[in-house]
């Protein structure tokens, strides 16, 4: 076991706070990384504050993290010390289910552990995630980072970028592909870039006007401001697929008009109020469908962070230090952030020593 | 033009009367039909009675035709007279878009024309369906009949059959598929036939604990009582999918949470009432999706009526008589039928020989 700074939080309403975990020592199949740089998501925030009433305390968040190898298993195959690797949302799976055997542990019929607030077998009961200097996961679940620089940027790629590039590759994005992508904020900034790259005519959807210039300086051929029926209603019935990244309850209809025949608009935000019920004559006069997307599997991460580093994709970050995390909180509830949170580790391990 | 007799109503709070309407003369392209059976659909009832706020009076409905050729335009290919026909929910559309050259007619970007109240260039401004003695209707939307015997009880296939065909297929029924049909009156009684002709493991979900036996005969491998839920719990995470025949108003959530990662349930009714709102966890955790079907094309209508004949498939219905019309529609609203009304149109002939 070895002992690392963290910051975690102890109950629903208290701030997070400097406090040190343990780690356990590399097993064969283990590879310890020393975290660099870990990105802020939404999920921190909830389960921070139990808003799922599911968290475990006390609680280190973060599944955005990029970090270098410093010791490795005896079996392990796939890295070495000094290599640069990622660890996304989930450090464990049952390895024997059909999903997990069709690599996508991320629908494990077991569940997966999640690399925070996951069942674990040591003796705190709960992982602890990359808000923290070090962690020691199974290879089978450490992704190789091929990213030449802008490392802090590649962070989010773990959670904001596969989570939006599973189901755009899933749907079809593509070259003669319309996609729609709803909501410019980390993820949705994530699934404009993506989208893009993969070759498809891209459409965001924003409420925000003075969103428009970087929407198109992200990749967006057009961007719609869904409050006005005007423009929504000259793209109906012409989308291959939207991806919709609102977490908060909004009028699905508006967007469910908007696709072709067999079209799709998958969500991968669960609002904490219930989206008003969609209207089902428009599922059924073209087919439609409305689905739903979990992150994606480890096979399906590797891929995306190497068309990312081929593409010369990233995310749009803004560094913070460890101890400015309560304050990223309240700024990310406001939208007030281009378009992602990212620690830098080297700001805990300062503070750590300095303590 | 020649004149028929036929029942219509000429108002949402009245009953259907004989009332003799006019046919056009067979053009070049057209296929002349003495209508020997119609099947009586909810869709009637709801234009009868202006239930979806758009019906055009008089109405006539009508749309699970099967009859004998009587005369055929000059330029007809397909048909002769004699021929032993069906017309379905459809007599026209575009032809240029990309849904009909798709052969999807039933998804028409410019609407498909309803067999009754569908827009017409006739000067009566409305398509008068089939419970009337005989139709005039474009060989293009005429299908082939093979079936041998039990003519009345192939009515229904031309909109309970193809309904339930069309999105089976779509979602790829078959063997080792495990399929749920839910609801067990005129669509889904189809539905569990057609699924278990294709060579699925069916389960038929219903509230009613005296519907078990007939499922079984219909071929459902399973009834599943739906108001239990231990009995559903069983099922959890386990089928391909899911056709959903219900119109009324239910939780979704409890069918959603049955489908495996990757799973669709496909409505094919749209309730009065909205469903309640299902949960986005459900669709996000295995990426389910919740879809809508509409009838099916006329090339996939055939090919369900071939499918028919060759395994021996038809409904399972209740003959009438014309003029006890207005009694089936009350039967019908309380689900007082197995499986579907048939109209026994020699009954119509007489009546208007004798009047």
């Amino acid at each position: 076991m070895t002992r690392t700074p963290a910051y975690a939080t102890q109950a629903a309403d208290k701030p997070l706070r400097p406090h040190a975990i343990e780690r356990r020592a590399p097993g064969v199949h283990d590879v310890a990384i020393d975290i660099r740089y870990c990105g802020v998501c939404h999920s921190d925030l909830h389960t921070a504050r139990n808003e799922w009433n599911n968290t475990l305390y006390p609680s280190v968040p973060g599944h955005e993290i990029v970090g270098t190898v410093t010791a490795v298993g005896k079996d392990v195959q796939g890295f070495k010390v000094g290599d640069t690797v990622g660890v996304g949302c989930m450090v464990d799976s049952c390895g024997h289910c059909d999903s997990c055997k069709a690599g996508e542990e991320n629908y494990c019929e077991n569940g997966f552990t999640g690399t925070y607030n996951g069942p674990t077998q040591e003796d705190h009961g709960n992982t602890y995630g990359g808000y923290s200097g070090n962690i020691v996961v199974d290879e089978k679940f450490v992704l190789r980072i091929t990213h030449e620089s802008e490392l802090a940027a590649v962070a989010p790629l773990l959670c904001a970028g596969i989570t939006t590039y599973s189901p755009l590759r899933h749907w079809g994005a593509g070259p003669g592909k319309k996609i729609g992508i709803v909501g410019l904020g980390g993820l949705g900034h994530m699934g404009v870039k993506l989208a893009h790259a993969m070759g498809a005519h891209v459409v965001l959807f924003t409420t925000s006007p003075d969103k428009i210039a970087d929407g198109k300086r992200l990749g967006a051929d057009e961007v719609v401001i869904s409050k006005d029926p005007a423009q929504m209603a000259k793209h109906a019935g012409s989308f291959d697929f939207i991806l919709n990244t609102v977490a908060a309850s909004h009028n699905l209809d508006a967007y469910l008009e908007l696709l072709k025949r067999d079209g799709a608009m998958c969500l991968v935000g669960a609002p904490e109020h219930p989206h008003p019920s969609p209207t089902v004559f428009n599922l059924i006069m073209k087919r439609r469908a409305l689905a739903g997307s979990l992150i994606g599997g480890i096979r399906e991460t590797q891929e995306m962070l190497d068309f990312c580093a081929k593409h010369g994709i990233v995310s749009d970050i803004e560094m913070i230090a460890m101890r400015d995390i309560n304050d990223a909180y309240e700024r990310m509830l406001k939208s007030d952030v281009k378009y992602r949170f990212v620690i830098d580790m080297q700001t805990l391990k300062d503070e750590a020593k300095a303590a």
